[in-house]
């Protein structure tokens, strides 16, 4: 078991890349595309159904399953832990800002209408001129909702400024949900953004874009299995929205194209000053010259990350079995940080009361260890020992864990791993120290 | 520095129940309410402005701050760990489901509308009739933003029943934005809710519910420090919303008087036979009757929540100075868990380079281990030590810690708490370790 424990053991993303190299074989786009949708819905990443699929597939927050809310969970937490932590480069505080807002301004934009203000009105029995004046006013009374993070963080500065001391590079970071207005098709659709407002004296403001483009490239690239996925292209000129001066998008490509996952912009400080009314005064910042600082925007769609990590981690296999049967094995190798079931527990031969106990008891230890355990032993319709494992690959578990009656004697468990396939024998007592430390080995690459 | 060590160490709730009952004073209501948002404001919990403070008191969403938006996320990290990990009452699976639907039918409730399609459709040459018709097609095409999140759960059971093989109890858990209508007030308002809809059979529902009940009573003040603010009581039966047999709400007495942070309601199942258009054979359960299941739902509303928390904690001490001042002290005692700050670094005598970098290694060792830190040793004015302190009394921060020149020569720091007012020496290697262990202890009361 030694030899097995040091392979098991080994650097995670390198057993991973290794196995890709060896086994995967290039298939079809569309079928691919096919094929990861489906396994999403089967293995309860999002929701059953063709609108939802759709909404899924093109980087739309769409109705997730448990595996699918975990595993955006995990990401949304990474992104944060990286944005927020790295106080080399200036300080980065979390904020929330409200989604609706009320601006009395003409009449534009995504707002949030309560229809029956509007029936009240169509059904009064009034001239033709009153009713287009009534509704016009209703609509600039009634809530914009937000489509980026971008101006909330511009309106929160003022008192974030004073508690840096007026000091720059600093940043304010924030997750959440975005609408975006249709584009003509008439259906109008939400998205998680995450959002790094990024402040910084206006002579380095180009510096910095290329600073967190490389930081955020090699983010996404840490969780990939096949990180030359991951690419970052400058946005051409005449592609420039408002007041960016420069631009850069990070892509990834998709079976069927590449598409944007996170853009940064170098934006200057219009919007800022736009925002607060031209006040300089509020906004000057102590970097030599009183200037007010320039703005960097990181955002990013983390609906769209989502459907990255599940179609680069989804490999298909090949497999001859002995009877000459020509197998297709699909595992989704996301990165183990990612993962949203980390362990799965099952009970071997027998089936008893007692190994349900052990099982339990387990289970208990990973809650408590915040370890997120599928509890396989619970389920009631019984499938082959293969059956399970084929399932687990499906789900992307990382590891499953066997209790059988040899445990009740010696301790013993059975481990398997997801990326190396290989079984290996572990004491009970072992197992929650070995997934704490595989994932955080796998976290600090 | 034993006897110190020792008292630091006592159990955390312990120590703030004492605390409080020595020398918090009652004062009036409204003063307090004054003191309360005045104290959010400078603190960094809730952004300044007259509206803003309106949304925070009245339990809606608001702009919170860096502290308030840590405060809100601990709260609900904390929810969900508590709904979904208590495996032996039955599993409890996380989704996500979409805030806005896309349901055609009579033009009602809170719709996303784009302006200018409704702009468009008034500014034609067309008869009053005509707009009137045009325009209620429009908002019957327009999707509505969700109250709740009880409907998504429902619509998403099927699955979910397949995954539990339909064996009951189970339940979904969500945490999400939802809006809310204006009560004539013209306003709509956002709110940051959780919901666990939990998936009985028929006989249990009663029992289930006031098992929910207990849980939930002793969730909210566990992390009180005062809690006999926190109540339930049963919901009288005129006051019954729609399907609902039962229900319990979960009382917060503010200075103000008693508002809901949360309410259970045992519900039936007709909402879920409508929710699935009455296919019975989809929903039914392996209970023994085949029944379809029916729904207890527990619903918060984490922005009252929060608001509730920094009421309950808040301290306001008058203590006599040695020169016959009387000084008012503010404390925010919140629980350990819920402290957004958990430490804050500090430099003594002698600002040198040197004791920067001390501090910047103990930040980067705090950072990786979770930890929340203030980097008080970046701030560039110049204050005293003492008003210092007081200022992270009022951010509630948990510990305090002075690197100083003897720490270069000894690696002694000094660590002052919250709590207790103590200052004791410490081994800078062991903070960590003392921090991580003080707060899992207040975890796991």
């Amino acid at each position: 078991t030694q030899y097995h424990r040091t392979r098991v053991c080994l650097h995670p993303l390198t057993v991973r890349r290794q196995n890709f190299k060896q086994i995967s074989a290039p298939t079809d786009g569309l079928d691919r595309l096919r094929s990861l949708l489906q396994l999403c819905v089967d293995r309860h990443y999002v929701s059953p159904g063709e609108t939802n699929a759709d909404l899924f597939q093109r980087g739309l927050s769409c109705s997730y399953g448990p595996l699918g809310m975990e595993l955006r969970r995990n990401l949304l937490e990474q992104w944060w832990h990286s944005v927020t932590t790295g106080r080399a480069r200036g300080q980065v505080f979390g904020i929330s800002t409200l989604n609706i807002s009320q601006v009395e301004r003409a009449a534009d934009g995504l707002r949030l209408v309560e229809c029956d203000h509007i029936k009240q009105i169509l059904d009064r029995q009034e001239s033709k001129e009153e009713i287009i004046q009534e509704i016009k006013m209703l609509l600039e009374r009634s809530p914009t909702v937000r489509t980026n993070l971008l101006t909330g963080a511009l309106q929160q500065l003022v008192p974030l400024l004073e508690l840096v001391n007026r000091k720059l590079p600093f940043g304010l970071a924030e997750t959440g949900l975005c609408f975006q207005p249709s584009a003509g098709s008439g259906c109008s659709a939400e998205v998680t953004q995450t959002s790094l407002v990024w402040f910084c004296s206006p002579r380095t403001s180009s510096q910095w874009l290329d600073h967190w483009t490389r930081q955020r490239l090699k983010w996404w690239k840490k969780f990939a299995l096949s990180p030359s996925d991951f690419s970052s292209s400058e946005v051409p000129e005449q592609e420039l929205e408002g007041a960016a001066s420069r631009g850069v998008r990070i892509l990834y490509n998709f079976p069927w194209g590449s598409e944007t996952l996170e853009t940064l912009w170098s934006r200057g400080n219009a919007e800022l000053l736009h925002v607060h009314k031209g006040a300089r005064s509020k906004l000057q910042c102590r970097d030599g010259q009183k200037s007010v600082p320039h703005v960097v925007w990181i955002s990013g769609n983390m609906d769209r990350g989502v459907m990255a990590f599940l179609s680069n981690s989804l490999q298909q296999l090949k497999r001859e079995e002995g009877r000459q049967k020509l197998q297709q094995r699909k595992v989704l190798k996301l990165h183990p940080v990612l993962a949203p079931v980390k362990v799965a527990l099952n009970i071997g031969r027998g089936g008893t009361m007692e190994l349900r106990q052990v099982c339990g008891g387990l289970l208990q230890e990973f809650v408590e260890a915040k370890i997120f355990t599928w509890p396989g032993y619970l389920e009631t319709v019984p499938t082959s020992a293969e059956q399970q494992i084929a399932k687990y690959d499906e789900m992307g578990v990382l590891f499953s864990v066997v209790i059988s009656d040899t445990t009740l004697e010696n301790g013993l468990v059975q481990v398997r791993s997801r990326d190396t396939t290989i079984r290996e024998t572990m004491h009970i007592s072992e197992i929650r120290k070995f997934l704490s430390r595989y994932i955080s080995a796998a976290e600090n690459i």
